[in-house]
């Protein structure tokens, strides 16, 4: 929507560097598995990418970690992208109002999770893509390469396994949308393929750019359509409401982007037609979402003025 | 964040008008009360406001009719350039996820509203309001008349009675707030503001040209300010993530714009810096949301590409 | 459906009394109103009456207390009396599964609490007779009155006062299933017959012999009858299954009698055929049960083995 | 409690059946899974135990059918017998207040569910009987052989894999226990053990029999001893509080015994000290409970004056 003045984007990520490093408390690492419990707070990265593919960063930004649940923003996509509006039948787009892991409205909804970034509405959602390309984890890595340039880019497959070894939660979500017949892949095929997915690695640098099609409206780095313009707008309307577990709200308010976190201590954001945004830092508040991270977020917005509000 | 080419919004509004009137299908006026009961659903207007004042309308745009919920984005931004940050102890600002009326977050979460659109939220925006002005829907009143420049704007008594009549819900939520030591005025002199304050008539142009603070990133129509950028910013992150009750999600999806809806069938959205827009017909969804009102806003973004996202 | 040997009361009653002495730990006492909150949790009364009217006791047996929730057995019994199964639209009678003041299966039941002895439950009741007679407490006082044999037996009116001036969330149950038609009477009006009912004043002698058609199968203390066979039966069912607040599982297997008690540490418990039992002493559990109360049963049922199962 | 005269319970088991057979309504059989929802509803069958091991019966008394949640009474004095009091750490004692199947209180309450009857909390009983005895399913088996004389009381293995077919909730329930630490059999493992247990064939005569326990205060049919007399009336209480899903408060009302019912459409009775029952007819209420079963044990109180209550 804007034809806007070019910003240059390192300085700020200097200054916003700078304003982190000087900041006091950075939350706890997620400790539910040890692969993440180890994470080491006090790294910080940050990284732009400009619709044309430039990527400017700070700190870490080359350094590659867990991505966790911002997968689950590129799994939404690439399943719109292959099913379309069909997919809502299996998965709502409403926030969730509750913690990201509760069991209480899928009850209530007959085994419909509330959205797509909910780990029961993630779970539908990989097993929409499982069952249309016979490999979910396997296509989105595909997509993260191309889009990322890193052909480097993998699962963790020692992540895969402890997720895997802490999974009787996600196991019991899975179960119990099967019993109201809203997951067609066998349940431990499925669970694999999530943790999978999960698993990836990757840096702020790649993220930022496998984001761009976000911010250019639906097309990819090559110039080919993932999503058409209407419905690259949806997956950024789907990451501003549901992306930070029960933080949207909050999310919204403060930092007024489009956004999705995961427990490794990364968010993706989005300034639609702008640039894509993906900061890292391990240590997580009460609600899952990097301390520093939303802190580097918020100071962005302020900063430059972009917000879409 | 834009410095976009002039639009020209009447024949959009013109298009949009003439696209509604094809359309089949009104749902059905609010019923709990006989006021808004005998709407006629085929009843439809819409305006626009530019930041300047100049506004644009089709339809039954400067027909009055009955604002409730929509003044809950009023109430909130008066009690929040007063009270600031503040305010945020005794309202969320979360998505609810359950109807808008529901019990039973309340309950779980100590007497602290979700957020302040739905109906205890907006209880405790005026509980506020009240105890810093003495008279909330007073202030209100004045605020709109001054926005609009209509100092005919006033409130209908019959429909105050007529909520009050029928208050048993809103009565519970009050004295169960209460019960939590979140609301300090006396509760039947706090559901008589509330009732009254619901009970505003405007038009589609007073309320477009009454919202312009929020494209205006907080100044007022006389250019004195109410909120800061920020504020402003957040009280639209807020519409955007709760103004459409348990449809908010849906609502960004559709047409991606902070919006603020009441059951009389009105709606009011804002596009950041570039206009406000309000539409009435008063056939509703199950949500209880306008449907004609939410397809000519989805209509609006189509057309225009003036969407946040 | 006995025919037992003759059980020599007193010394079982002088043996449970020193037990109880020598047991640590009383409880607190209610501390939501302070004329409840001021109550010695030293102190002890146990009484038991058989069915022809003879009563036994110990320690403060003859000290009147603050009733509070027992008398919902009373208001039940004589509801029940006047209105037979058509009750049963009003209120349901599955124990609750939930803390004692819950809204949420209130909601879930559209307006319908789950039984007689949590609080909405007890407003639905008292709602009922008060339309019934006029006057639901002094039609409760007269029969306790007159079962009792103690003329002098009242409300405290300071006690009632106190809850009024702290009954918001009782308020809040009754305008929310007033929203749904459950409540007839002004919710004001009821408010008032609800708490002057809880604030009598009554001794275990008081009790025990009060409830006495419970153990006699519905006749009263004169002989006349108050319930059928199968009526008395089935407020003993109540009693058992619902009459301790969220502690009715917990009641049964340890004392394994129908039983209801009250926060200002009362607790009635009946003996089908044999006596009717009331303990007193006002330190509660985490429950709101007395806790030498609820240790007095259990050691009575083990000292005497009786128990209905 | 009592030394009551000699009932003469055939005549009494006739006139029930006439009676049932005169009444119109049988409701439907459980359509879960294929081989019970094949049964025909037409079927009746009655049996009543005496302490000494007499039984008397009536219809289709000696038909074998699927004792499905029935059994959970049985693994529960089974296990109770052998862990005693620490068993109350892993499961509680108190009516669910919702549906059999309910995940929601679960949440609420940390994995540990509500009692010993609804699904989750038979699995967690498994789960302990199965750790202590290495086989909860033979144990289970060996035990109501014994007691019913019936050598050839066996597993449906059709049965079994049916259920394991349609286990997908049960399933979700296991692992979200697991994740709170509440299951320590592989789910898997756990999951065939606790079908196969629910499986188990027999007869209303088989039933009533290896209940026996439960009217003789905890002596098994030779004399030795399974529970204390404290823990049979124990589990007496757990039944009546919650041996009938939802139901509970309504079966104690009506029929006022102890008592647990199963799918298949039997239910097991208790008369503490004086006999044990056991009714069959597969039609089923909305609540899971068999109508014409139900039915009977009314009438079969009623008749007798034989209640707890």
């Amino acid at each position: 929507m804007s034809t806007a003045v070019a910003l240059a984007f390192q300085p700020v990520l200097d200054q916003i560097a700078a304003d982190i490093a000087a900041r006091p408390g950075r939350g706890r690492p997620a400790d539910y598995i040890p692969a993440l419990a180890e994470a080491d707070t006090s790294r910080f990265g940050m990284a732009v990418a400009e619709p044309d593919g430039t990527v400017y960063g700070v700190g870490d930004w080359r350094q590659p970690f867990s991505t966790q649940s911002i997968t689950k923003a590129f799994t939404l996509a690439l399943t719109l992208s292959l099913e379309g509006e069909a997919l809502w039948e299996h998965v709502g787009r409403e926030p969730s109002g509750n913690p990201f892991n509760s069991l209480v409205q899928l009850e209530y909804e007959n085994g419909i999770p509330r959205n797509p970034f909910i780990n029961a509405g993630a779970l539908v959602v990989t097993d929409r893509l499982h069952a249309l390309t016979g490999d979910a984890s396997g296509t989105l890595r595909a997509f993260l390469r191309a889009e990322s340039g890193n052909a480097d880019l993998d699962f963790d497959h020692a992540v895969a396994a402890s997720e895997a070894a802490h999974g009787d939660r996600n196991a019991a979500l899975a179960y119990f949308m099967a019993s109201y017949g809203n997951i067609g892949t066998p349940v431990p095929e499925l669970l694999e393929q999530y943790f999978r997915q999960c698993s990836l690695e990757a840096s702020c640098a790649d993220l930022a750019l496998a984001a761009g099609f976000l911010a250019r409206h639906g097309i990819r780095a090559d110039g080919s359509s993932l999503l058409t313009r209407s419905e690259a707008k949806q997956v950024n309307a789907v990451m501003l409401t549901c992306g930070t577990y029960d933080a949207a709200g909050d999310f919204a308010y403060r930092v007024g982007l489009p956004g999705k976190s995961g427990v490794g201590g990364g968010i993706i954001a989005v300034v639609p037609g702008r640039c894509t945004l993906c900061v890292w830092s391990p240590g997580l508040d009460q609600r899952g979402n990097s301390v520093a991270g939303v802190a580097a977020l918020d100071r962005f917005t302020t900063l430059t003025g972009l917000s879409v509000f």
